[in-house]
């Protein structure tokens, strides 16, 4: 179909996308290209997740005329498909069933006590919401961002200037690779087996409710994300990690106060385990997972297992036709310019390797667009905030104390709870959506710390477990970079109850010569 | 008692507060001071509010010594006790009980429709909770700012520079009025009656659990506050107000916005009302509300009556033993030093009127103490970010679009939801705890709006409905006042998905020469 001429609505893209998801092949195609347009392509972007749709939106604002080839009926790709967004939505059931669990039969939460919830209710939450964000995101990009796309269909690439998709050759001076990434396999014998998922899988292929055991593997940010999902649905959850879970938290001791919640909301987590095998039942469903830890032989009995080990690029159409250059982990290598080893051939997004992230996927779509129209920019992540959920949303910029520690000689540490004899039971911090826990369960009301080099009174450092600070450290990280110090941020305003006590911290500390903790 | 030489957990500054709460004047005035040190004090702070202790705080830090008086056992003022933190919990409350009442009978959520939950109970889980803080900042006042102070007792002041408390006068070579401000009484008959609440009596006097219909006085943020809270316990509520309600939200559609989600709540907002009388029963409790409205004489039958009316400064002590000049609301006149009309007197926080924020309170406190200690400051609070809650967060900072279509000539507005004939029936935004509303309710999700001078590229307002943005305003309020354009914003790396969408609408514009709207 051809929809460049009419106006389509956001309920009109909603239905049209949903039969697409059907029916792919009898919907076919969906083609938005303006005929009257005589101009060459500047680019075909290949993917029009975050990455190729915002370098398609901004060399479009700034004149030039990209196309957009994806196979799925959407823009947007897999973040509100089945990664980013239905994460936030767990994350968002976890977060609220500890508030209920934690009081379970008081005020008028419901006693979950001993019950299960169901994880399949929320997945079909999911797949029948999905559909609004996807829409939205037609509707922008067709009509406010004026893109031109052809949705529902592969693209094959011919060569460095042409692709076919939807029976059509399409050319351009420049290619944009932004296929992005999918969940790294499982090496061992039985990751086919039914009940054994990924984050797409779940979303995508989950046909009965899990039971009451769910082993996860991994401890990275996406097996914590979901583990604690699963752990708050009611059931018992056991991570089996390789190394150290959550290592990426920078300050130990905010990665401490995380995992500690975590094991009270009875996350199991072993470390140092090897995954054996997963044995199957006789309908080829798993029913127990063999792992090999510090202590021994583990054996679990279960038909859900999640496994979340990394990312790895969807590179290989790229190699085998072009030849483009990838790095051991498949991630084609790029310059500062996002430019591959193939003249003409750009790549961004998840497909050039870490940090897998929204920000770089985005800003590197951005990057080469602006590359590819001649101004000469250097892009490479660095110095960004991070963040993951565990049943609470953590997070960071900065160095953690260890590394300010031994990188700065004066060190100076802001922090509530503070150190006392009391351990962490008190009710501070308090702030949005941690009220209830700071009046009546205060040790669950969150942790937070500063981190300052006391020579230059610079930020050098922010780490914060909570809930309503992670959208801050964005723009904290901002002025951080910008030279940030503990006078400056002790004279904002702070909106309070604040859920980052920074700026009343900083201020407490500022009238010092000489800067002490706290 | 004198506790200056010993070490207090804050375990053991509870069961102290809790006494002293109980039977003040059994325990009698906390002497904390220290005998060893023989300078004179630079100044008594009377009051240790935000702003008295931030205040306090400041001039320990600088090397000098302030001295607290306070009427109450604890260190923080009203805030923590009857004002911001409870605010707080019944905001979450109300958040949490909409999120509830939205999935009645759906997922783990109970069925709460046609039922009323208690008041009662979360103002009682508040009394009892609202020690621990307390604890922590009369730790953190001792043992880590290391202040002196006399609490539970009140200060009686004899001229500008000699203070009586707890028998003893003390003396120093200034006094900073840090007294802060009560809610301002409601000028009606019945206004005494047993049931008629301010946010304090609320807390303090609460006897039995209101009826089924509670009439709120006021649409300023505190009354919306708490009538938000109301409703979302199950209550009819009636807000009766004067003039506009949320009428200090700066841009309109977002005013809008929080007005119809509250009305959809079933918040009945009548405007333009006068309170004739409250009338009450036999007991002394009011049984009745009597207004005047533009369509006519109201009568509701209510028990319950929580009026807002802005806040009136304590400011009679200073006025009739020092003679400080106050203005027409009673608030005491200071220049940008925080010096009164009386020489040596200083004046901070709620005391010296509007903004009565926690801020402004903190800092003029700050700043008076440097003053105080030869710095020559100026300060006076200016564009600040703000924020209210109703059922949501409302954030916003800058300009609305009303006043900066009349201020600038070339407005750019970014928002979301967009404009669309589908009216705000879409997915997005979708962020943290927002991700139920985005799959299942979108109209309830959120919506959010930046404001760009198209000249200059800088963001000139930003405005927020939704959760978990709160925070975040204060910092990208620190880079508006630094001059941030639509390019800078677009450059910062988001933690997706981030509650507010600034940075990526930013991004999709930012490679416009001329901006466009979207």
């Amino acid at each position: 179909m051809t929809l460049r001429r009419g106006f389509l609505t956001i309920s009109q893209w909603a239905e049209k996308i949903e039969n697409a998801l059907a029916h792919p092949q009898d919907v076919g195609p969906i083609r938005n290209i303006d005929a009257g347009d005589e101009r060459p392509f500047d680019a075909i972007f290949i993917g029009g997740g975050a990455a190729g749709r915002f370098g398609a939106a901004y060399m479009r604002a700034m004149g030039g005329r990209p196309l957009i080839i994806d196979r799925w009926p959407f823009l947007g790709g897999s973040c509100p498909h089945n990664a980013c967004v239905p994460h936030h939505l767990f994350s968002d059931c976890a977060a609220e069933l500890m508030l209920t669990r934690s009081f379970a039969g008081e005020l008028w939460f419901p006693d979950l006590r001993g019950k299960i919830v169901s994880i399949k209710e929320v997945v079909d939450l999911f797949r029948k919401g999905r559909t609004g964000p996807h829409a939205v995101m037609n509707y922008q990009s067709k009509e406010q961002l004026d893109l031109e796309f052809v949705l529902n269909a592969p693209a094959h690439i011919l060569d460095a200037g042409a692709v076919e998709a939807a029976g059509e050759i399409f050319r351009a001076r420049a290619l944009v690779l932004a296929c992005g990434a999918a969940a790294a396999p499982l090496d061992a014998p039985g990751a086919h087996l039914l009940g054994v998922h990924t984050y797409a899988s779940i979303v995508e292929t989950l046909d009965k409710e899990p039971g009451p055991t769910i082993v996860v593997i991994g401890g990275g940010k996406t097996a914590v994300e979901y583990g604690c999902f699963f752990n708050a649905t009611g059931r018992r959850v056991v991570m089996l990690v390789r190394n150290r879970p959550l290592d990426m938290i920078a300050d130990g001791e905010t990665r401490g106060y995380a995992l500690d919640r975590m094991r009270e909301q009875g996350v199991e987590i072993v470390e140092g385990a090897h995954i054996v095998e997963i044995i199957g039942d006789a309908e080829g469903r798993a029913a127990r997972v063999i792992a090999e830890t510090s202590t021994g032989r583990l054996e679990i009995e279960t038909d859900f297992v999640f496994h979340a080990l990394g990312e790895r690029p969807h590179s290989d159409m790229a190699v085998e036709t072009l030849g483009v250059e990838v790095d051991a982990k498949g991630a084609i290598v790029v310059d500062d310019a996002l430019r591959t080893s193939i003249p003409g051939v750009y790549a961004v997004g998840d497909l050039i390797g870490a940090p897998m992230e929204m920000f770089k996927a985005r800003k590197s779509g951005a990057f080469a667009a602006r590359s590819i129209m001649g101004e000469a920019v250097k892009y490479r992540a660095a110095d960004w905030p991070d963040f993951l959920h565990t049943h609470y949303e953590v997070s960071w910029l900065g160095l953690g104390e260890e590394a300010a520690r031994a990188r700065y000689s004066n060190v100076v540490v802001l922090k509530l709870p503070p150190d006392t004899p009391d351990g962490l039971n008190v009710g501070l911090p308090a702030g949005d959506r941690t009220m209830l826990y700071a009046m009546a369960r205060p040790h669950m009301s969150g942790f937070q710390k500063l981190i300052l080099d006391g020579d230059t009174r610079r930020v050098i450092g922010a780490h914060h477990v909570g809930y309503g600070a992670k959208d801050a450290f964005q723009y904290l990280n901002a002025l951080v970079k910008r030279g940030l110090t503990i006078d400056e941020l002790g004279d904002l305003d702070e909106l309070f109850l604040n859920p980052t006590y920074f700026i009343q911290l900083a201020r407490l500390r500022a009238g010092q010569r000489k800067l002490t903790s706290m």
